[in-house]
């Protein structure tokens, strides 16, 4: 087991994180906190935790900040930390989305890696300028699909690249949640009053919110390129702006002359899943899978052979699964894991850079182009629902 | 519990079935008649199981039925049993779907009641014809889509109707199977051969085989018509005439002015799925989750609180269920249980036409306008499909 | 597939049934009588339902007997068919268990074929008394632990006797129930009075009731014997005469020069468990786990090696399983199948009598020797359990 | 949700933390410190990671510790720290069982709080010693029983405390495992060699290392103290000195007037089990059942109702299950947040005692008492089995 990075690699020293958004009252940015910390690699010294500069003050006590390294705006931030001669060599962008290209672009221009939530932005003209910049920028760009991190997932991956499925013919995801059922956002739950709302939110409301999960993690699996899609989008709540609900057919670019299929459906209306990911893949030789409330089993069925349960860290476990796995199998890891396992890719890309070395390929996370795909996938998912269907290539 | 009819109802003699099809090596002939035996309301008389008369002879030997019975043409029995004192009273037809429709002509129209496999016919012409037939008959005509008579589909179906779920917005439909996964019907598998062909399954391959019982069980439970729908069909293995899956989005009649969406996906090539049929419904108010394989649960959760597992016979089990339930809970009822519950509905039926009376409102079984819709399904599937996903109104 | 013995066998004509017990209101014999008629080996044709005559006259007018052979008095039923030309050649036993002596001993000394419910008899001293005649009689004698009918039950025991999980070291039963967690035979509930009265059910309770199919279990798939065994039973519900939960401790006979050891824990005063029989088997070289709830699943894990979900009639279902396994995988059979199972195998048994056959040896069903070890069983647990939990050699 | 302890609470400065073994090769030292960083209390500054002088200085290298508060003797540290003006606070000691009474009481006589993995020690007159020891310390002492951590754990404690399932009648404990099928303790495998040494392990081999986490489970929840109990334990693999495997009955002392009884489970030679800890308790009203592997589940049956299945942070969670939460429901929180639970009781704690503040009695966490208990449990099953499963008072 990789414990804390220590056991197989040299000690580095940690590095010094910063944070956007995250004040109290926030859900993601404690999730961000803790996954930063779990495995040593970093440290929280600075922050833009809120725009209103009492509560930033205020969040930054309750985690211990030094007062004089918090802000309550991300640019000043972003301006004194490069300056500083211990300033935070990366930033942690955690806010709602329409604040992600605004805020990247600050640290990037200065060379502070970012580590942003997804969706990438708010609007696809965004992401195509963040894309630009991340390009030109020296600093390294890792958006937080944080699903991809989960040891089982990895594994899932590496079956599929290693042929254990042979040719992929369908991909069947899903990502249904019950939390706006009714018209919460009316009465004041922060949560889902920026979620429901464009202008924070952006085009898409589930599609941006979980599709872009389910649809990152289909393509992290399989390995396969979305060529086009057709979906019908809809907003079952009523006097709700954004969707909370679509249906995709989908249509992969042919692999080995294999042409693959699929379909995505993600609702916020669904009463009885909390947050039901989960992703199916299928080949002429096998199929797989993987359900993310119960992240440390992977079924695995080579045709005609019965069905196998796949353990983290248990018989079966792969190389790519052992590499981000702390604990033994039958001890359960979760979704902090999963998450805090793109920080500490994160890390092994920093300290690579760091040291100008080369990359581990084995260091995998999402990127800049993962955070494109995904906007681009929601624009076309809106673009087909409103020509009723339309197939659209992405 | 109503064990064998016996203890709710004064004893019926029984009803004389005659079987066209299920002579040896055909899988859906025996199940027929292990679903008329077990709850003793038929009694299996005679047979044109087979149209080799060598075969037809030997199957009704094994059978144990009267050789001067025993028919190699439907037709010849139709006539010859119509003429008996104690000819059949009904058949059943569990031949290829293409021989249904000349069958069921000949015993609708003589006045015996006709038990048929699904899908109904092999084209929309024949189904069409089939319904003007069977209207027109003072004979009932019942369509053996099974998993409509599972104990927990029909208490799903009632609590709908009931309200528990609110509203609906949603069915999500889908049957995967592996079988077919790779070309078994080149090598001469007898299942494979006819339902992969054209001239004897119809135009619908995965679609009329298992897509017609998907939809056919959402419609039922939800209680929803289909309004339109919009295919993808794929035939993955090469050189295979018919779709081995299928992906549909789906949009229902608006119901008290709710609108209500779907997606079906059928698969034959799905490696890890023997047989995966599985519907979730989800309204204003709750969610419902059914899988086949395990029949004899029911997932139910009223949104806001827990999730709540409903088992046959169990606490929580609703009278549609009981009615249909043989044994306590924890003493799974499987699949030929179930398919005996449609075998005893008909009894049921055909008794109360025996005795002039009014049906019992509670008996509930699918008839040829469940059979129709299910061939306009497959019709609309075919035709979006071509189409490319163009919305068809069925 | 084996359907209703016909594509395997030459056709049997139907062996003529009676049975004693089993009148309206009763449980198991409705099962009896399904099971009896699912594969069609069997044809009721008289019975003694009821002591009470009118009771007895109307039960057997509900199922169709003939009224001419319908009895009050099953002895008065044993001599009158053994005189009939076209008398009963067997005889299901289904009354409370402190008849099934009386009754057995009428239909063996008369050379009537007897399949009897469990456990065996009321008292031990019946048992060893009933050994005795079944052992002198030329008729069989086959007892009704129904759950070694189940098809992935067949597959364990023969996964077990192939040493695929090595040399057995435990044997872990379970059979918790909740049905008398309250005291329902004081409100006047037919099964829980005679179940909970030492009179007619004998000096178990549920170690009479549940224990001994789960000791039957235990000893059928792991192929052991058992040697000594520690208990500790109470009544927990006030007022109850009998055990409702039981503790038990077991050690085996050593086999091959392995010792074995097992737990056996039986309850019906443990609420959410409906019917929870389970066995677990683990070996030097694997583990095996079935749960009846969920009987057409098989898990097994080959030591080092990844679970394997193994299915009836699925990929890795064995001969042993296949040959009593109806309807292809991912269709479930339940309950009644199993006990169907019971009832063919007892045919083929009788079939092979009449022919005057050697049995073939892959026809198994339980004996009156497994009778007498259940009844073993409960006299080790009470004496056990009033001996402090002493160990009982059995 | 109480995120890093930040919204609830006022700050407070992280408490300094050494920690004696856990040096590289060791499995649950890097548990520790992970637990003890997740939510941000803690602050590892120094060590004596190992008593080969080398490997604790490149064990406190990889780790980043200050090479001046690297020892290699955990007394030295103790004296040492102790006059340090920031010298630790707590301690974490993560040894082999035979060495934690030695290194707590340097610890405890020197007032550092000391947190200990389980087994309390090797031997009872150790347990017996360090009780008073930590009766007599102004320092904590508190046992990493981490499975109490779990948030449905506390809930199902919390439910049972409510009367939610009446008076409790059962408690059925069981923690399979299968590392130990086969003698790799011979072939060197470092964790199989220790734990199964009486030396460094003490009397108990599954019952010591797993068997006290399940009895200590048991109570927990069910809130009952055992009276005595009956054992029969077991070497099963050649060669072994330690038992790998316990069937264990126990007796309960009344409460309420309600006798309650139990049995235990633990095994390392269960193949198929990975760390199959589980607990069943039932009462007059209800029963409960939570399985480790799964643990973001809870399954509540109130009698005569449908089985809930309760999910953390879900609907029907308890206060009890929310103030020990980290993120929403449907992500699930495994191992690694239980254990952390663990450390923030201690944590708040601590905190508690530096203000010289009563501690919010919501706080719970396993003490020298819960250590003593299991040292009992032990003893008491190692001697009943001697005598052949004689009850032993404990």
């Amino acid at each position: 087991m990789a414990i804390e990075g220590s056991s197989t690699e040299p000690r580095e020293k940690r590095i010094r994180l910063g944070m956007v958004g995250g004040g109290s009252g926030a859900f993601i940015g404690g999730v961000h906190r803790m996954a930063a910390r779990l495995d040593d690699h970093f440290e929280l010294v600075a922050g833009a935790l809120s725009s209103t500069p009492e509560k930033a003050k205020a969040s930054g006590l309750e985690l211990g900040l030094d007062p004089s390294r918090t802000y309550s705006d991300f640019k000043e931030m972003a301006i004194r930390e490069a300056k500083l001669k211990n300033g935070i060599e990366a930033v942690a962008i955690v806010t709602p989305n329409h604040v992600h290209y605004e805020a990247a672009k600050e640290f990037l221009k200065r060379g502070i890696h970012v580590i942003c939530d997804k969706p990438l932005t708010s609007t696809l003209s965004d992401a195509r300028k963040l894309k630009k910049l991340a390009d030109e920028s020296d600093a390294l760009f890792v958006l937080t699909h944080n699903y991809t991190g989960y040891p089982m997932v990895r594994q899932a991956r590496e079956m599929v690249a290693n042929g254990d499925l042979g040719a992929i013919r369908l991909v069947q995801m899903e990502y249904p949640q019950d939390w706006l059922t009714e018209n919460i956002e009316q009465s004041g739950q922060k949560q889902a009053s920026w979620r429901t709302d464009p202008a924070r939110s952006g085009a898409g409301g589930s599609t941006g919110d979980i599709g872009t999960h389910a649809y990152n993690l289909g393509a992290f699996v399989s390995g396969l390129e979305l060529e086009e899609l057709s979906a019908d989008l809809d907003s079952f709540v009523e006097g709700r702006a954004l969707d909370d609900n679509a249906h995709v057919m989908m249509r992969f670019k042919a692999k080995d002359g294999q042409r693959a299929k699929g379909t995505l459906w993600c609702s916020q209306v669904a009463p009885g899943n909390e947050n039901g990911l989960k992703v199916r893949v299928y080949g002429t030789k096998g199929g797989l899978e993987w359900v993310q409330a119960d992240p440390n089993y992977l079924w695995f069925t080579p045709f005609g052979e019965p069905k196998r349960l796949l353990t983290r860290a248990g018989a079966g476990a792969s190389a790519a699964a052992a590499r981000v796995s702390r604990i033994p199998s039958g001890h359960p890891e979760g979704y902090l894991e999963g998450f805090a396992n793109i920080y500490s890719e994160a890390a092994r890309a920093i300290h690579a850079k760091r040291k100008g070395e080369k990359l581990d390929p084995a260091v995998v996370y999402p990127t800049i182009d993962d955070g494109l795909k995904g906007m681009l996938f929601v624009d076309a998912c809106v673009q087909s629902s409103k020509r009723n269907g339309a197939w659209i290539k992405v």
